[in-house]
Parts: C-alpha cells; structure tokens; sequence
C-alpha cells in the first residue's frame, strides 16, 4: 500500500520559544539545490516574466480593471490593472483538517492550512512609489476586497498582508507584487504584543498607538508625512534605518472596514513614504505588512491597524539572532528630517 | 556651553513589543551613506586586512598563541594564533552609568552600556570548518576566558557570543572573526524562552533540552553527529533550512563552566557539523550563536546551554516580519539526512 500522501507544509511548535514555524516541503526542493550558487534573478525583461503574461497562470480570484472590479466569468480582460491569483508554490493550502499530532510524546505538529494569494499590479518596472495614485489606491481596495473575503473561510485565524521589493528583501520575482497568507492560528510574539496593547489600554483608558501619534504630532521629530487622517513616522524604537510606520489617526482596530475616503488618504500617505525613501535612498529593497486586528472572532476593540516599512539597509546577523535585539544604526530623528527634505 | 556630549549608542524600549532595540548611532552613519549602492567589499586580500595586521590594532585584551595565554605586557606576539581586540566600531560602549530616561512621558531610553569585543583566527581564509582541531578548541578556550572576565563587570546581565561567516550573513569583514557583546539587559523573547524552559523543567522534572536530545538520539532522524559529551541535530522546528543546534548531552546551565574535556569534545562536535555544511552547502554564509544561562546573578540551574548555526540559505521577508513566524522550505529530517551523509 502507497503511504498515505503528506501535506505538503506543517506548522511546527518550537517547545522553549512557543513559536511555530512553518516547514514548507510544498515548495519541494531537493537539499543539493540549496547549494551555495548564484540564487537570484536580476531583474528579467518583460518577455521573460511570468506576471506579465499573467493570462496564462491559474485562474484569478479577483481582477480590477482601472479602479473597476471585473467579472471573473471570462479569464483576465485585456484592461487589467490590478489582479490576484493563488501563489504558485504556496507556503499555506486549504484543507478540510489540520490533522493536529504529536511526536514522541512531545513536538507537536498541524497541517499549515490556509490561503497563499499573489496581489500583481501590471506595470512590469513601477513599483507602488512610481504608480499613479489610483493605481496605489485600487491596491488597497484589493487587500480589504481579499480580506473581506478570506476571513470567513474554515481555519482562517490571521491574514496577513505584505509585500517583498527587491531581492535582498527576499522578493523571488523582479516584477511588483504583494501576497496574502492566512494561518491558522496567531504566533506567539504577535499574540504578545496585541495583549501589550490590550493592557495599556486598560491600565491608560487609551490605546497605545494613540498615545504614541498624540505625542509624535506634538512633539514633531519623527513625522515625515501626515494628512487629514493618515500619520506617517520613523518610530522611536525603529527596528531597522530608516522604518517608517503609516497609521490612521482615528483609533481604527479592523483594516479591513477601511471607508472609500479613507482609502483614497492612506494611499497618499502612504505612497509618500514609499516616495521619500525611493528619493532618499535610491530605491531601496523593502518590506512592508500590515498589522491588524485578527479575524478570530475575539473583540480586538483595543487595537489599531497600522503599515509597516522596513528598508532593507542592513543584514541580521548573530547577534540579533541571538538576543532578538535589533540593531539600527541611525536615530529615528535623523532618519525622518532627512525623509521631510526628500 | 557646549552641549553635553551625547552617548553613543542608545537602547529604546518599543511599548507594544516589549522588546529593546539598540540605536547605534556610535557607528556614524549619516543618512546619505544608506543609499543603495554596493555595500559589501569583496574578499579582499591579505595586504588589505585589518586582521592580518591586527599589531597596529588597539590594544588586545587577550591573546592565544598555539593553544597557550599569551602575556599582554609587549602587544602581540608574533606567534599569536587567536587575538581579542575591542571592536572599533562598537554597539555597546562602558560607562559608569546607565542613565535611564523618559520622552514624552511615554517612551524611555537608556545608554546602551556594555563591552564588544572581536575574537580573530589568525588564518585570513580559513573558517572555522577549515582550521585545525586545535585552533578551535583555542576558540572555545577564549569564548570561555572572556565570559569569566566579562561577567564580572558592572551592567553586564548577559553576554552573547556569535559568529557572522560570509557577507549574506552579515560579516562586513572577510577575515573569520566572532564577537562578544554584553548587555545590561535581557530582551523580553529571550527571557520568554528562560521562563518557558523554567515552566518546563518545574511541571516535569526535566530539562526541557534533557528531554529533546534523549528523544532526538532514540529516533535518530534528525541527528547529523555525537560523540560521549555532545550532539549535533537538526531541530524538529527549525527556524532555517539546515540549522543545527549543538549541545552538551548532559545537563549543563553555565557555559562558562565548560571543562577541559568538553572543550575538545564540542569542538569536534561543532567542527564536524561546520565541515558538513561547508561540504554539502559548498561553504554557506552561516551565524552561529550560544544560548546560556545568563549572569545577572539569578539562579538558571534549569537552563542548559547550546550553540546554534543558521545557515543563509533564504532570505527573512515581509510574512516572517509581519507575522514572527518563520518558513523553512526543508525539513529537518531531510536535511539531517542530506549532512549525515557529507
């Protein structure tokens, strides 16, 4: 009898730390092709690329053609601006059970199930910094689209939105692209932070995003950017150079009850940002995500949705590794009044 | 009046995290010198080696010559085989003072207090995979006497010892060279995994390390080498493709109390293990770091002490960041096979 076919990605539960990582053996590759060779792409033309031939990939799961949603009955119009299709090589994968088990008395394992998503906006070279308005607009719109849909799916507990831009950011693809993973349960560091924030708001009778924007718009150092709604900053505690975190200045828990105004507001915010570290730093590689309140059905009243930008300027290495603390090799302050000039 | 002289480097509390980061401003970077350009010096040659001429270096605070304490009285010899040097472009700095402060009633700071040191192999090409058996038992010799002298020092609670191999892992110098940083804190994962392994040895009467090594040495898979004291395995959640943790097989919390014996044993243990990833990964960027008991004076007899390799095989990216899990695309079990066999 054949062995029963295993899921092709576990989440694993690290016993000391309580984190779970995810082992994505989906991705299939053979240990000789982790040999130390060349790894990366450079940038391939447009002939080459699998996001601009778009139409020949699986079947999209949502498609926006100039701020226009499209009917999905006929494949991917001509028109396309904007459109999401399942990851090809998936890190997470729908399945009717997580098939919880434990190993020796000890590890524990469950399938990784979820959604794995590629959001692809069409220009092959215009990253969201060079794209037009409506263009960075119809991306949020997409993500609250996706989001909105997503979690009411079976063992969808987090999604999380994010993007990768250049190659020492991790991005396997020159193309501009977003993706969206759901998982099944929230990792123990993330869940750490949202009860730091659950007791702050309790002991402060305000939440601690809000008392940290109240003080930025004070005290003025950190901002690089702000609107009507949308606040733009260099954090005091920034992780890496030059991070940037872009936040609503209303106290807004669920990104994915984002309204039209407010779309059209964080769109600018947050595309100046990404201008300004383009300008300043000569297009750099980045990662942005989102952090927002879980889907899990818990009340996260507390909390507040909030972008994060971390330039790639820097490599970790041991001893961040080792301590989890990061290292940044420039104040906050200096990084944001460079930002304003730019 | 001048303004009062600014410490160098700063640690910054991050309210929502709880975790620490460490502003090194002490390394002097304006923000123009980020802009995306080649970052890295290649391999450069002996004649451009500051460690193959580390004489006209600072002073050293310690210095080995064939497997041997040199005196410190006439700089170093000219048989010296591994030197201790302070870091030139140090994230921590002594002082008499840590001079905690609070901003905007909110955030708080304080100098980012410590010693960082540079531990140099004299061989500008070979790693510690290459050198001799004695060369890096002289290496553990060193980690060890530096940590004895080290943690008796004022606002020194923990002393994180680790190795950056090759420009993806972060070295920014060719020559192989570790480094010692000590801190006058704890960050708040790391004491998170201390108070896990507590919980644990307290609800089982174990170590919570006692327990995975005897299951890793009953089921085998994951195990790439042992000798009578130490063994090397691929950890069932590993965080990379190719990790190895090498640990001592019997319950040891302090590091720093390593003996003799032991020394020669995990320096073959953990040399076998780095020759295999050099073999097999074709001389992979790695960082290795220990994990110990720290030296802020508390009793961590629960602890047991282990050093970990995370090869550079991927790249951390925007769902790593955003959700702190990490994805692996091996598993352990395969990999451990794939070493056994180099």
């Amino acid at each position: 009898m054949d062995k029963p076919l295993k899921f092709p990605s576990e989440l694993r539960f690290d016993l000391v730390s309580k984190d779970w990582v995810v082992i994505a053996t989906g991705r299939a590759k053979r240990p000789e092709t982790f040999r130390k060779e060349k790894r990366y792409d450079e940038e391939i033309s447009e002939a080459a690329c699998p996001f601009c031939k778009i139409e020949t990939q699986e079947k999209p799961v949502l498609v926006f053609a100039e701020g226009k949603k499209a009917a999905l009955t006929d494949g991917i119009p001509a028109s396309w601006t904007t459109v999401v299709i399942p990851n090809k090589y998936p890190a997470f994968l729908p399945s009717f059970e997580l098939n919880t088990r434990i190993e020796g008395n000890l590890y524990q394992t469950m399938n990784a199930v979820g959604f794995h998503e590629v959001v692809v906006t069409r220009d092959h070279r215009k990253s969201l910094a060079l794209l037009s308005l409506e263009r960075v607009k119809e991306v949020f719109n997409v993500y609250q689209e996706r989001y909105l849909q997503l979690m009411d799916e079976n063992f969808v507990n987090y999604i999380s939105i994010f993007h990768n831009h250049g190659k020492e950011a991790g991005a396997s693809i020159f193309h501009p692209h977003s993706q969206i993973i759901t998982t099944p349960l929230i990792d123990s560091d993330l869940k750490k932070s949202l009860a730091n924030a659950q007791r702050y708001f309790r002991e402060n009778k305000k939440c601690v995003y809000c008392a940290m924007d109240e003080w930025e718009i004070q005290s003025k150092v950190r901002v690089i950017f702000e609107n009507d709604e949308f606040l733009a900053v260099c954090p005091f505690a920034s992780k890496t150079a030059f991070e940037v975190i872009v936040s609503p200045k209303q106290h807004l828990p669920y990104f994915e009850k984002i309204t039209e105004k407010e779309k059209w507001l964080l769109a600018e915010a947050f595309q100046v940002a990404l201008k300004k570290l383009y300008t300043g730093l000569n297009d750099p590689a980045y990662n942005f995500y989102l952090h927002t309140a879980p889907c899990d059905g818990k009340n996260y009243n507390f909390y507040h949705w909030h972008w994060t930008i971390l330039p790639k300027t820097a490599t970790q290495a041991g001893f961040e590794m080792g301590t989890q603390m990061e290292i940044s090799t420039i104040e906050p302050e200096q990084a944001a009044e460079f930002l304003r000039k730019r």
